[in-house]
């Protein structure tokens, strides 16, 4: 059976992972910082290493074509983003980019050219760490973001997009966006700790989870912290702890992978002894079921009002983005599990916890996304991690899987 | 029987808050400012009008004497503090340096000599506002804070008090400090829903209850928000909010005043979607009995070492200021309670649970307070009022109280 080149993937993944390299073995490579140009170039160069025809979009999205048999079929593409958040990993989704790149080495080493022709992509600003919203590229590709309103994304300093795109020099033509695409892979870390702690190299992504975020604000009353008896408060603080403790068992009466999360938290004045009259947080809540979904939000906003009037304030819920779950279609599901079986390699289904560009692909064209294991299930840091032999796993299901949707020149 | 005059209380506590007025009805005064300096320039203005003999020290703290009978006995003293915190309110400290400066003039008015001297004090910087820590000048008269120490104290912009008092003009001589006190009588306003509550003008203090400052370290596992299953969780925010709101369960247990604040929360790195790596906190213990106080900090760190292990994250306690409880001696109580008592003014016995400069003069001299009720319980904001009668009541028991202490003149 034909097989990618374990070694070739780990040196190229090694050798991507020394462009914005940090200190404690991680990356910062920020979408369109001069980290991320020198991580095209060389991604580019190896494209071109490959005798792949490499265009660009208005986005800067990269992709890097092997033609097929008969060039005016639409397109088979796989890959992911290069970008990374500050103080990242080294395999978050750059493992997808540079596991494709492998299989259309292997395409090119072998000779072999599929009826379909065969594209390797890389997104722009998936992570949106620097520019938010993430995964805009993808998204503008499929249609849900103008190009203006990619352009107009700031970053902390001000900076735009598109000036930065520019001035990286992979602002590309809109003509370059594929015009259909017969099907998307998208390999990628699992980014959590299920895989591994079934033992489990793959996970084929049967969906992923719909995510809602809520900026809560509690009002109550500001007061000296200390003549003030406990019975006559209207702390916002001790408010929102029995909300964020009550979310976290809210969540835990759904099954996996239905998650929430309390990240960001502000409490005004905020000093040692008063009583804080405000208190401002984030909730992430995701569910992998949409019907499911809108209940745990409805839950959620049940738990907030109640909490808040036993304690006496005031509570605003502004639910100030919405993402509902998705659903890969089954074709692609089972053309990944197919080979995956065929392969031998221990998996399960799983539903994705976090968003990757698949999910906006998806409204555009079939797509499918394999997981590979992640140590510890760390990610978005330094200490991000996986298994080689997970990685050529990975590559080597991703190589068949591609062939399969792609078809044989005959 | 003598009397204050009610009317010039009311006129003078609104001149003064005319310096430093906020739009929302309040005053911002902190210490050393120019607003500072103009309400010392009144006050001062006001004492020597009054003829009293003024002098400043080398804190800033502005003494005004009405020379007694026997000029070398020891004075006593009555007063409270003219700086405010940003947007305070028209009568946390003020109240007590104007009812103070009352009792002085009717004493003037009515060509009264008591035996002792009789002195109003201004301390500088009891808020701690601008310069921390709090109360730092009185702690000096009271040998707690070095010359050099208090003059060392930063405020945000690097300025110092040393220089920032010499600038305003009231850097004085310490030979002006007080060389003894026979007794020190503060008014203040309770800030607190107390005294309100049981429709009750004033109140007898008997002590302050003690206080401990923490801060906490949660150090959790930073992961993903999204594919990080509940139960694979070690999560800082969550076992932040479950103490939050275990430390208000904690202080409920106790009697009042006895109360836990936790003000001032950060979480670590604060976005959305990644659970908190790790989050810190203050908390503010108070208790008005020094085994209670130790117990219910005891209890403290239980409760969070508990929960910690509960939640599989790593606790650190900081407890970076205590200051044990402090009870007034009988005499000064027993001596404000009669005149209350015999002026027939509805009054209740109560434990102040803010810090006043009372609590560093009580270690070098006999000190006694005295609460007037608080609208709303409302301090530290633009709101913050009180009833006019009630002010009169308060000045009307300061003069018969420090008449008793300073002896007539026979």
């Amino acid at each position: 059976m034909l097989h990618t080149n374990g070694e070739r993937l780990k040196a190229s993944l090694l050798e991507m992972a020394k462009i914005g390299a940090t200190p404690g073995g991680g990356v910062t490579r920020t979408a369109l910082s001069d980290a991320d140009r020198a991580g095209r170039d060389l991604f580019v160069s190896w494209l071109r290493a490959a005798n792949m025809a490499v265009r660009v979009d208005d986005l800067g999205n990269i992709y890097g074509r092997i033609e097929g048999g008969d060039p005016r079929a639409a397109p088979v593409l796989m890959g992911s983003h290069l970008d990374s958040v500050p103080g990242g990993g080294r395999f978050d989704g750059v493992f997808g980019v540079l596991t494709a790149l492998e299989v259309a080495r292997t395409l090119r080493d072998q000779g072999i050219t599929p009826r379909r022709p065969v594209e390797v992509v890389d997104w722009t600003n998936e992570e949106g760490a620097r520019f938010s919203p993430g995964m805009v590229s993808s998204g503008a590709v499929a249609g849900r973001f103008s190009q203006e309103y990619v352009y107009g994304r700031a970053d902390a300093e001000g900076l735009l997009f598109g000036e930065e795109l520019a001035r990286i020099g992979y602002k590309g033509d809109a003509a370059n966006r594929p015009a259909a695409i017969h099907a998307y892979f998208e390999p990628h870390i699992e980014q959590g700790p299920v895989l591994e702690a079934e033992n489990l190299p793959l996970g084929v992504v049967t969906g992923i989870v719909g995510l809602k975020w809520l900026n809560v604000t509690i009002d109550g009353v500001q007061q000296h912290a200390g003549p003030s008896p406990m019975r006559s408060r209207h702390d916002a603080m001790v408010a929102s702890a029995r909300i964020i403790a009550g979310l976290r068992d809210l969540a835990l009466a759904y099954p996996d992978p239905a998650v929430a999360t309390v990240g960001r938290i502000k409490a005004t004045p905020g000093i040692v002894n008063q009583i804080p009259g405000r208190v401002e947080f984030s909730v992430d809540l995701r569910h992998w079921e949409r019907a499911g979904h809108e209940e745990m939000a409805e839950r959620a906003a049940a738990l907030i009002k109640r909490i808040a009037a036993e304690e006496g304030v005031a509570a605003a819920v502004d639910a100030f983005w919405t993402c509902p779950p998705i659903a890969f279609p089954a074709t692609m599901v089972d053309l990944i599990e197919g080979v995956v079986r065929e392969q031998g390699v221990p998996y399960r289904r799983i539903v994705s916890g976090a968003g990757h560009d698949a999910q906006y692909i998806h409204e555009i064209a079939p797509t499918g996304m394999l997981f590979v294991r992640t140590i510890g299930g760390k990610s978005h840091c330094e200490t991000e991690d996986i298994l080689w032999a997970d990685a050529q796993a990975a590559a080597d299901v991703l190589l068949q899987a591609v062939l399969q949707a792609a078809g044989s020149f005959s």
